[in-house]
């Protein structure tokens, strides 16, 4: 088991087996600070090569998951003094941010309340699973701002495909959590954070009855597919198939099934 | 302000930088002949440098919005004295037709009403949405003409995935715009051509929140996203973002937000 | 017309240009043993080259569809003597006969009734239809096993998306019919076995409309669009467009329309 870092802006808990990191910043809506945004990345690094770790839950304190980018972060990045290539590398930043919750090797859980605005719903989109209450709030807003949501919008689009995508952001279209999931971008809704437990220790028990090395190689297979052709899909797929038939999980979950038992991770 | 084209086959219409794009040839169901596929083409690319126009609303004159290609061109290129380059070259047109509406800087709205089939749909489909009324009909019988909707198909699967797709383009589905929003393809469904007109006007609205500038390149990451990997994708966002964030649009915008004021471009 | 090969555990059916290729290993619930996959391979690489069949349908005998793959040949596979390199050639030749069956020049349908568990779920997503009784059971449950769904995710994203395929994966998800009709994963459901016959023949006389040559070209354009890039595309499409118009299809399509009778191919 891992140390994580220490946090200001994150609460992290753990409890058995599976990280809650609470957005706690609830007085500006948990809005993505520099400051947040860094103790997350190094959070999600640290837990790259954790195994401790089955699942991991992002939620936010207070009112809201995540209201978005921190348009004093913006601002600042205007001053004279500031070259591009400072503002690539900021942007950069986010989208490496975004690019690690999605490829962490954990099952990861969305719970989203109140509202996921800009690089909140980026986030959230980074996520294996997105639960929702219905009436949660849904936008990027970015153009309204005479910015694009650039390293958002591979999520979005990894969601609801290009279609709903480009609709929703060149209108800067608000919806809830219901119309959310119709388009994809939410699996779940439920009618408030009251019940989000029920469904979430679900989702944790299913979760742990899957083997974490087996679960990390689907992801990663998962997010090849589409992009990859069928020649390379075959070989990565085939690899990742004998990694994990001829590792410890494999050997283990195989006999456990013929021995009607439970495998040694569940 | 750049000039458009004048054209026989189309009626363009300004608008307080909107512009609405009529096929016009309701006799012949505003088939796309080869007139009218190079005044489009002349008029698309006239409008892929202009930023007075903000928006493009694309409908049809008569009884639908478009049947399709022209069968008459289609007999003329079997002709013995035609080259398969010349065959070639007719198909590659269209498809880069396609794909330059696809991405247009400009926000594209299809407004399909009567029938959108073959070479219509490939159309509607390069769209950034899409309004039906309810008893629209679509198509795509190019296979039952013995000839695949060859440049059609991505356009087709960019709306509605790879799965229904090949159902529809294999069987030479008919559906109605009911469906039509069921499979993605259709963005929003309305009772009539009566009701195109509420439903556009708050689009123009929505649309003119929005950078123009930011828009475009929110349409190109969009684009990109899906086919490119993650590290060029990281580049192409922050690239844009930058671009955006120190260009006007994002200084106004972001000014504009913290005082409290509307952005110029609204 | 060409010879199929002989098969022992499938039973196959020609009927008036259609193949129906039953998996029968009832006992086993028609898991795909080493010797029904390589039987399957066999007759899909007979197929590729037939015109005289317009389309294949893939069903189970007995109580279910397929209930996956072979756990005894896995267990085989971990023996001492085992190279990793038979291992990776033992899933490879699985994910090909998967791409093999995607890409089969016929139009492909898939009756589903029981169950379409893992590799099982792999092969109906394979193909260009999937009609599914609203209580058949699906499930990708390998992860439980410690191993990936590894060749089978590729096909299982071409029908739902990543976002809905990673969920599915990383929990182990069990869903029935109607829940796969509304991921896409399924095209239609039935109440029950008894009603495949009906939706099937309607399918028939929907594709014997369409040319045969054709909608293997159309089948090859759309598995290429979204992974290629738009010049690539518009590149293959005009090939395509071209060798059907100038071919012995196009001419007869375009000349039966104009004549007003049926072209020869219905």
């Amino acid at each position: 088991m891992s140390d994580l870092p220490s946090t200001e802006t994150l609460v992290l808990e753990r409890d058995d087996g599976w990280l809650t990191i609470w957005l706690n910043r609830p007085d500006a809506r948990n809005a993505l600070s520099a400051e947040m945004s860094s103790e997350l990345a190094a959070v999600v690094a640290a837990l790259s090569g954790d195994r401790s770790i089955r699942g991991i839950t992002f939620r936010g304190k207070g009112e809201v998951f995540c209201a978005g980018g921190d348009l004093k972060a913006f601002r600042a990045l205007m001053r004279e003094d500031v070259s591009k290539a400072e503002v690539v590398a900021f942007s950069r930043s986010a989208g490496e941010l975004f690019h690690a919750v999605n490829t962490l090797p954990q099952v990861t859980v969305m719970l989203v309340h109140g509202a996921a605005m800009a690089g909140g719903l980026g986030l959230a989109c980074a996520g294996d699973m997105i639960v929702a209450t219905e009436d949660a709030k849904f936008a990027l807003t970015e153009t309204m701002l005479g910015i694009p949501p650039a390293q958002i919008a591979p999520f979005v689009v990894q969601r609801t495909g290009i279609a709903a995508a480009r609709r929703i952001m060149l209108t800067a279209a608000r919806f809830d959590g219901r119309e959310a999931a119709r388009l994809g971008i939410v699996d779940k809704t439920v009618p408030d954070v009251a019940a989000f437990a029920a469904v979430e220790a679900k989702i944790r028990d299913s979760v742990r009855r899957c083997a974490p090395g087996a679960n990390a190689i689907t992801k990663n297979i998962v997010h090849a597919a589409g992009r990859m052709g069928p020649e390379a899909m075959l070989d990565l797929a085939a690899d990742g198939f004998a990694e994990c038939l001829l590792g410890e999980e494999g050997r283990e979950g195989v006999a456990a099934f013929l021995e009607k038992r439970k495998p040694r991770w569940t």
